[in-house]
């Protein structure tokens, strides 16, 4: 590409280095800001720089926070002996939208992968292990993804943490709600077999879910208009 | 979304203002920020408020510019007296990666669209019209899309130039180099018809085209070896 001016060509150089964004994308959107009121693009400049420089990682749970304790770590109404290990910032967010969920976190940073040079030390595991040795810990409740290395990242955990008196669970594995059989594939369906539930547990958790039985047959109804 | 961070919610809310960038990418672009180091990220944030606030647009051309003078049209290699009319920066762009153009440009920042209520005052036309009134331009090429919108403004030009002693072309539209004729629209494929060329100028064009035959054989070869 040949750009006309530096300035352009310097913004879509570091436009073009964040993932998914080629040249041709970074250019669009250098374009866009060309064309936008200058408070708009000031208002994206400052907003990048503010959340680099003044952003704080929870010394507790490692989550994303704007204080030195992040606002879940710091709520006296959740279960602060119940802690939900994740990998990352994301997966926080997807549990918290499910507004289920009352214990606090701990945020890994990733899983173990040898391949990516990733060790147990570049990861949060030694506070992780300091927390449960405090004592006041009384489960845990590995929510990581069931890959190669999320599996070997749970399985060094639990070395980790089978010294300590604190019961150590996972997320369950099986059929996601809403998927079909015929489309699973065998090792989660092996798995579901394997681990099946009594049909009470079930209706619990139903329950349980952030849609309740009566919102949902509402839902069903203005989904199906011709009944 | 829940956010756990006021900043990390202000960053996403400005990411996803950008075209094409829903929430979900602009928070992958976010927290892709926060795991870099921060000098990549203030690299960002200081190219974008260095290309909005030092940006010229060239007084002449209307292109952009780091001087108020853009490059094309302070060069004195290039013809002065030959102009082309193009919608952006990007159309501009896109003719200076040919490297077969030696004129100068005007960029009209769009055209005219009575819908999106885009008249001919918000263009740069009258500009193009005191540019050929000083009497020093011999020819003014349209390199403007062939749309509704693209012929009512060439139309709209061609009525204002008309009165000048200039010679006013179009650029020639016709099948795409490559393309072929059953998949061609009947609209291209009639013009195309219509506006025939004899054959010596159609090679004189081949001549002239960036990628000389000698080089054009070569390449078929190494596509295919097995010859």
């Amino acid at each position: 590409m040949v750009f006309s001016s530096r300035l352009i060509e310097e913004a879509v150089e570091a436009f073009s280095r964040l993932p998914g964004i080629g040249r041709k994308t970074a250019l669009r959107l250098v374009l866009h800001l060309l064309k936008e009121a200058p408070d708009e693009t000031h208002r994206l400049a400052d907003a990048i720089n503010r959340m680099r420089d003044e952003i704080h990682f929870c010394k507790i749970c490692f989550n994303v926070s704007d204080a030195e304790v992040c606002s879940i770590c710091s709520n006296p109404a959740r279960r602060h002996d119940l802690i939900c290990v994740v990998e990352n910032i994301r997966d926080v967010m997807a549990i918290e939208n499910t507004q289920q969920y009352t214990g606090v976190y701990h945020v890994l940073g990733g899983v173990i992968s040898p391949l990516s040079g990733i060790g147990p030390d570049d990861l949060t595991i030694e506070p992780l292990v300091q927390r449960v040795a405090g004592g006041q810990v009384q489960e845990v409740i590995m929510a990581i993804s069931p890959t190669v290395e999320g599996d070997t990242t749970l399985y060094y955990l639990s070395r980790k943490l089978s010294s300590y008196p604190v019961k150590l669970t996972t997320i369950a594995r099986g059929i996601a709600f809403g998927g079909e059989l015929e489309y699973a594939d065998e090792m989660t369906l092996a798995r579901s077999l394997t681990n099946r539930l009594p049909i009470e547990s079930y209706l619990h958790t139903e329950a349980l879910s952030p849609r309740p039985p009566q919102q949902s047959e509402e839902t069903n109804e203005l989904n199906t208009p011709e009944r």
